[in-house]
């Protein structure tokens, strides 16, 4: 296997992507803040099995979060990351400091507007959205792959990043890749490291809450008050799991809806030791 | 001379420009809305000099009109329009339906903030810089130019589009063409056929006063106030053209400046006959 390069400016990283295009290869980005997990390797693989090139960013981008949220605290370990990209075939990791993704005098923004960006994380974390599509704008254009990896754990921003794609008629396909999950169900997510030990058994009842939900669900629920009902009352036997919302909203536009009548997502926000975990599944449909 | 293709769809522009991008010819890309003069042209013939494939796209993009302004009425001529883009030898005109630019669902906004787009015109149109970079993303995403090409007539536009190609990282080179005038000065603009004669005569008192504020300041006139006043005091001997504004600002940056002491823009804006016309010359430096 090629050894990892890891490289920090735009203009060595194209010069590296310059070979493999110009041959036909297809190449692949997989976006993240770093602190890998499984989830982050999952999405690695799957560039790996269809790209000529896999590119991994690496970039805590300090615009997608709120004045009183963990930027400062967000895990990090250089190191650790480039040995897990280097163990599943990663060509290129890009990390590039903030100078370079946010030039002097940088003063655009990318907003996808309407319920993508309202409902759901949206109305708990304002300019959060605006500072993703920034973000993934900057690189899908910096990279400019064939193909780009999320995961189906953060829903609302595949979402917003599929919006976006196709708005701006950006040249890419953006493939959302599932969840990976510890063996108690919890989503694999680098802020899981922050969690203390009873946190980090507590929080396990996040998924239990969903799963719930979907039983009823394939047993015939569809009332929307009934499955969040059923939902919440889960949450609350963990009293440490301390619940921001519990929503059923349309799979494609996030719109709340009162009944599944087709694909619907179920998404929660909790917070656990004052750490923010989200997750959600897909119902009906 | 190869004829003049028009073509209405995304997919049939990239499948177009897959030759000519595929044998390494630099693709040019001039974004007008239509209703071609000889600024146009002189666009399309800088792209003809230097491009392998020059592409026109004519939008009259109804996203950068307030609501009270001209987009209903914006003349239009695509046969004319067409005969002249054939006349310089331009390959593609890619003339879009709106549902094509703003596909179905559309929400995703480009904004430049700060300066950039609040001052000068950005005062007075509300959202036109935010239609502005939002449209002109698109287009760039569309058509993978590798240069673009802008009239320095709308100076202000034109510093938008730098600002965001180089925040976003968007790979295209940005180049700026000098405003073609008529032979009283009058900047050459596709508004300016809705002027009556005496409302044509008049307006080419605008660059007059440019012209006589770049005068003092050869001789030596730095005073902010100084400059704009004799400027203004030429435009008001012209009662039919509404002045709605006359500014100094930075080249650069468009922040407001008191005094010329480098690069500086002297842009001016007015009301003829109910259109709208503006121009600016640049001084110092």
């Amino acid at each position: 296997m090629a050894l990892l390069k890891t490289v920090r400016s735009i203009e060595e990283l194209r010069g590296l992507l310059a070979e493999p295009r110009a041959a036909g290869k297809s190449i692949g980005l997989v976006p993240t803040m770093g602190f890998f997990h499984e989830g982050h390797q999952a999405l690695m693989r799957r560039s790996r099995e269809r790209d000529g090139a896999v590119v991994v960013s690496l970039y805590v981008n300090p615009t997608q979060f709120g004045p009183s949220e963990d930027y400062l605290e967000y895990p990090r370990d250089f190191g650790r990351d480039e040995r897990m990209a280097q163990d599943v075939g990663v060509d290129v990791l890009f990390a590039p400091p903030d100078e370079e993704m946010y030039p002097p005098g940088d003063t655009t923004l990318v907003e996808v507007t309407g319920d993508l960006t309202a409902r759901l994380c949206g109305q708990y974390r304002p300019g959060h959205f605006r500072g993703v599509a920034t973000v993934v704008t900057k690189l899908l254009n910096v990279v400019q792959p064939h193909r780009a990896y999320f995961g189906e754990k953060d829903y609302q921003q595949l979402l917003v990043v599929r919006r976006l794609v196709q708005d701006l008629h950006l040249p890419v396909e953006i493939i959302g890749v599932p969840t990976v999950r510890e063996a108690d169900g919890l989503a694999m997510s680098s802020r899981n490291t922050t969690l203390t030990a009873a946190g980090r058994r507590a929080a396990a009842v996040l998924y239990r809450s969903l799963e719930r939900a979907r039983e009823l669900a394939a047993a015939g629920a569809s009332d929307a008050r009934e499955l969040l009902a059923a939902t919440g009352e889960i949450i609350a036997r963990e009293p440490s799991v301390k619940l921001q919302y519990v929503e059923l909203a349309d799979a494609a536009t996030l719109a709340p809806i009162d009944r599944v009548t087709g694909r619907a997502v179920l998404a929660v926000a909790a917070n656990v030791d004052g750490t923010r975990l989200i997750d959600n599944i897909i119902i009906g449909g």
